[in-house]
């Protein structure tokens, strides 16, 4: 074993442990490099499956890896728990809540949120999905939509507590429309004693003309049928106008509508992450609509060759005009390109444009059900099923050998048990003004036929 | 398929829905009554594993199930998740905050929570372990204590991260405490950059003379030679007297002495909850010391023979003199005779006093590590280990067939990765003073060596 003295090699700091960043941080393991990654968060989050989450089929333990664990081996990598507030360019300086990093090369990789196109106050109506808390958010929510519909005299009222809405026709606002239908009609089926969950409404708003607006018309009609199949009411060329305790407002051809619903979640706009204001202060950088940094064709940002942006926060429309779509797998290649480009500079080189290969795009839809679009070869149902659940489970692997999450899989497809239905955080219990006064006097089964 | 009325079926309410609850409604299964099952938590939680989920080797999801689940074919049963407030005995109707519910026989079994023997202020500084929201809040702790002590340049601040003090020697403490030891020794190895995780300072305070006191003596002392081995200093005979943020005060032979550190475990007193003193005001039972219920020989209380008491809320002294102690077995017992008595009542039959069956102690310390008490057989090491899980593992199944959970285990045994260390909820990052200014100079490992 020899020892070297680290402290003159070059040091590259990343901000944002997500699919961009630590890709990044990976793939500069055998450079002559020192690595600094920067997260909030202790834990990579395996986002694509944090629906999962949401729904009570997986637990956040199955879908986070310790970004510790994950770089354990990486002896030139440092992982730092920590928040970055500002950025120093002049100075090659993070500034951190307490205190501050001097970076050779920056890496940005903070991603998005949700975007609610001006309405703030729709947030705490109708949360999106972004972080594990989100995730548990929207669990405890769902959950306790059922728990109050059963416990509700008033029909009216339990037709609401009955209603979910779903705001956005992309992967995830499908992914969630799916597998709540799925979670009403199948694993609650016989669980409840007043209501049938069966009877639930779960209702998909889409703005524009067509669900995956981004995929081929063919596939999107594919999906639109697979929902529709497993229960779920689409809703296409529907506009939220307003978003209000208990009732979502639409505008569509026919006019203005009012749903009563309890449980809305928002799957819709996307905005960039802090981090891209901070940029366009410290260097002047161009953000575009939705605040996402206007990158370079090699990733930097104008004027900062030290910088580079990946992932979600970039806009890189230097392909074909086109801004390229915030997925996991431009993320991943734009952070093993940054990666790259760092590896050539130290050795004098230069590096061509980064260029995605879009290997295609999958979208779940429940069980069973899925679309895929690989180019040429475009397929839905059982085998879209099968493709995606091998990728996520690929990727899932690759970080962290997380085979159980396959038997856990595995186990909720034959069982359909989605054992992870926890209502936690503060409220457990629906408060209703009102709840039934006695227990409920159904006509029970006689023990004799209990066996069917 | 023969459907009868059952709307003047005896109707058990039953409060609580832990071991005792969950037991007695399940043993009623088969009985002409209607069974309401009142809990403010939508799933039955297997107490037993908390500490693994403190400690990142499991996830809530794995130890809990819907209660809505496990009673989904039991036809004669009604969960109803909503929090009761008060009672009402001479009408026989137990008051929720939102309703109210008739009963001809009541089962409360609401059990017992932390007590800080009068310093209720120490409970926000040295969290107990009792709910999921308790263990997520101990493994943020723990956690975020690392990741502090990672970026603490004050060697004393270092130190006080790094010490962890757990106070009570039960098997919670003793669990935890080993359980903590090998995840700063084992699991977390090789993560950090700037700090050894092996350097912790474990402490497991006990006030009697010898952990686990109510095991016999032998087993106590091979319980502490396995937690010493582990790197836990066991101080028995030790007081505390004080705790506030940062600091424990402790009380022994030789004098009053302050320990410095930043993660402080209470697994000491228990108390009941507040369905005792709800009890005791309605009907002017007799409570004990800590406030449990003194419960008759067939587990009524006093003067309403409709009422019954299981589980740790109870006082049972009718055995040998002593109270039985708050464990699982106790709990699952009485739940199950609480269900022969109203069964045997509906015949015109009575039934023996209630006699607890002790099939024995057992306690785990680590891997490998356990000690158990089998009256005539006591044993400790990997026998007592594997007895250890088997025994958990079974009670596990029974409730909800966890077979994933017996994976989980047996991966986290043989990769020791503890997968579910999420730093999750409102604070995710240490926040320092002042943290360390530039990136660790250490002297890295160069490439040719890192195979090793």
């Amino acid at each position: 074993m020899t020892a070297i003295n680290t402290s003159s090699w070059h040091h590259v700091v990343i901000v944002g442990g997500g699919f961009g960043g630590l890709y990044a941080a990976q793939h500069l393991k055998n450079a002559p490099v020192k690595v600094t990654l920067i997260d909030k968060r202790n834990f990579h989050l395996f986002q694509p499956l944090l629906y999962q989450v949401a729904t009570g089929g997986l637990s956040p333990g199955d879908i986070a890896s310790p970004l510790r664990a994950v770089l354990r081996r990486q002896k030139n990598a440092t992982v730092l728990n920590a928040e970055v507030t500002d950025i120093d360019p002049k100075h090659r300086r993070v500034i951190l809540r307490d205190g501050e990093v001097d970076y050779d090369t920056l890496i940005v990789a903070t991603g998005v949120s949700h975007y609610y196109f001006g309405h703030d106050d729709w947030a705490k109506t109708a949360p999106g999905l972004k972080t594990v808390e989100d995730a548990l958010t929207i669990r405890r929510r769902i959950l306790l939509a059922f728990e109050a519909a059963e416990r509700e005299p008033d029909p009216q009222k339990r037709r609401a507590w009955l209603t979910f809405v779903i705001v956005g026709g992309g992967p995830t606002g499908l992914e969630l429309a799916g597998t709540l239908a799925e979670l009403a009609r199948v694993t609650l089926k016989e669980e409840f004693r007043r209501i049938d969950p069966a009877q639930a409404n779960i209702l998909l708003l889409e703005g524009r003309e067509r669900v995956l607006p981004p995929y081929p018309a063919e596939l999107s009609i594919k999906a639109k049928t697979a929902l529709t199949r497993l229960g779920v009411t689409v809703r296409t060329e529907t506009t939220v106008t307003n978003i209000q305790e208990g009732t979502v407002t639409i505008r569509h051809n026919n006019g203005e509508e009012h749903i009563q619903a309890q449980t809305i979640v928002w799957a819709a706009g996307m905005k960039a992450s802090m981090m891209a204001q901070v940029l366009a202060n410290r260097t002047g950088v161009e953000l575009d609509r939705t605040g996402r940094v206007m990158v370079e064709p090699d990733l930097t940002i104008t004027g900062q060759p030290d910088i580079l942006v990946v992932g979600d926060l970039a806009h890189y429309a230097h392909q074909n005009g086109q801004p390229l779509p915030g997925v996991a797998p431009v993320a991943m290649q734009q952070g093993h390109y940054a990666a790259n480009l760092i590896k050539a500079r130290l050795k004098g080189k230069r590096l061509p444009a980064f260029w995605y290969f879009n290997k295609g795009n999958l979208a779940v839809i429940g069980r069973n059900a899925a679309v895929a679009d690989l180019g040429l070869l475009k397929f839905s149902g059982f085998p879209a099923w099968l493709a995606w659940i091998f990728v996520h489970i690929w990727y899932l692997i690759e970080f962290d050998n997380k085979v159980l999450v396959l038997f856990q899989w595995a186990w909720n497809y034959f069982t359909r048990k989605r054992g992870a239905r926890l209502i936690t955080g503060d409220e457990t219990v629906p408060v209703l003004e009102k709840c039934f006064d006695t227990a409920p006097e159904r006509t029970y089964i006689t023990t004799s036929s209990r066996g069917r």
